[in-house]
């Protein structure tokens, strides 16, 4: 088939290669020219603008988005839709809030244009060689859509997951469930590392990833990280975030669902970015208030 | 090689198969004597007694041990080491708390026998098939039964951890991030269940697991349970626990380790045995006092 991938960064630039591999025609777009002459050369066609890509698709047009979610993605949609005819298929691949993608959508549909929130999971080596992709949007014209996702999926790597916003849900709590075991696989590395045993920590993940109940991806990442580093003595412990961890927890808030493991490692995440915190200030000092305990100066 | 399993519960009668199939010779004992019967008809050796366990072996006598930790397994080798020799090796694969392993260990040592501790992860069919195995005890001694635990342990699936306790304090904290991959998963489809979409949860724990950062065994028999359960409509939310969920987080308490994830799947699985609180009493009881606002009658 013959579609356009807009934003050739990390994953949208693999994502087109898969693609590509896989027979279909790439028309591809980014805001950074030399991401779109790079690929040109590994068999993508180039747009240099919107309207190129526009103009390089036959109706019904399919335009595959991987932009950074937010702004960026709504003013992409927002310059492409006055271009597009009726019947024309968006699919929305990057981490939106499943509040935006279903505003968006209901407003696309009204002008006649389909829109598919995909939520993607696997990294930059699943885009290249086979994500894991969850779908949401019109049950009908997924059929059209359904071989290119299917293609740029592992196996049995792709979920159409129900109505508009369904996917970028279901994308937001993978990550909510991804923050959760990352803190649990990371607090029992911590407790093992203030132990009075002395573990090789590669060689544990090691054997966890061999017939342990948590075996998992993420403990095979853990087992790479440590084989680089064993006690991880060149990094430091800043989580950042991005915004799925957090949107699940207000989620939780909304539905009213305790999922205090979720919020509990978002706010591990939160803590990890203070060297020092005002709460320890306000504790220590009621503490020297009350009891005269020692405080620790400046 | 020739050994003794005590125990013929799930997991060591399945062990002592899976040692029997690697064509070592096993005189298995247990309380229940139709263990002994059945096991003996499968290949291992009759010992209805720990007297004739203690007959049956060569010195050095190599003695594991897979029956309840605490009192069970304290007795069992009380009863057992006043007929050892010096040199005599006793694998302890149970669940026991290391602090117990360590002390236990230590006595035994002091009379010549050499006592490995032997957390083991997978399951029963992991004991049967191929388990995973963190030992600790004597370095030099390990070599002797090395062998043993190769065998009965998936490739890669068994590892050194270092000295006495290592082996049951690795396999506490692996029960301890099991219990917060656990909560997490199970937060992540609580907020979906509760959500504005219909999912079919079998297939989003299929998805997750092929190509999704967070594939795992543990989402594999999320998967598994979905299939025979669409809603899990069948059963209670109960979450019992055993010990080592408890021990990791009192570990984390004395080691001074922030790890709120893990606590708060234990204390998660307790609220989960109650059907009403008295915690939800109080706060019902204040909100009343102060602001009148309604509370639910028994």
């Amino acid at each position: 088939m013959k579609l356009a991938m807009i934003g050739l960064g990390k994953m949208g630039y693999n994502l087109a290669l898969n693609l590509i591999d896989h027979g279909h025609e790439v028309v591809a777009n980014d805001v950074n020219a030399a991401q779109i002459e790079k690929i040109s050369t590994e068999g993508a066609i180039a747009a240099y603008s919107l309207e190129e890509v526009v103009q390089q698709l036959e109706t019904p047009r399919i335009i595959w988005l991987m932009v950074p979610a937010g702004d960026i993605t709504e003013s992409v949609i927002s310059t492409l839709v006055p271009m597009l005819d009726k019947g024309d298929i968006i699919i929305e691949g990057g981490n939106s809030n499943y509040k935006d993608t279903i505003r968006l959508g209901n407003e696309l549909l009204e002008k006649g244009i389909y829109f598919f929130d995909c939520g993607t999971s696997g990294g930059v080596d699943g885009a290249r060689h086979g994500i894991c992709t969850m779908i949401g949007g019109d049950p009908e014209v997924f059929k059209t859509i359904e071989p290119i996702i299917k293609d740029t999926s592992v196996e049995n790597g792709y979920f159409y997951s129900g109505k508009l916003g369904s996917g970028h849900f279901l994308k937001m709590i993978h990550n909510g469930i991804e923050y959760g075991m990352m803190q649990s696989i990371a607090e029992g590395f911590d407790i093992l590392t203030k132990s009075e045993f002395d573990y090789d920590f590669e060689g544990v993940a090691k054997v966890w990833n061999h017939g342990s109940v948590i075996r998992s991806w993420l403990m095979e990442l853990t087992e790479n990280a440590f084989s680089k580093d064993p006690k991880l003595e060149g990094i430091k412990g800043i989580m950042n975030s991005s915004g799925e961890g957090k949107w699940t927890v207000e989620t939780a808030l909304d539905l009213q669902v305790p999922a205090p493991v979720i919020t509990l490692s978002l706010l591990m995440r939160y803590r990890s970015l203070e060297d020092d915190t005002f709460t320890g200030k306000v504790v220590a000092a009621l503490r020297n208030e009350f009891g005269g305990h020692e405080i620790v100066k400046k």
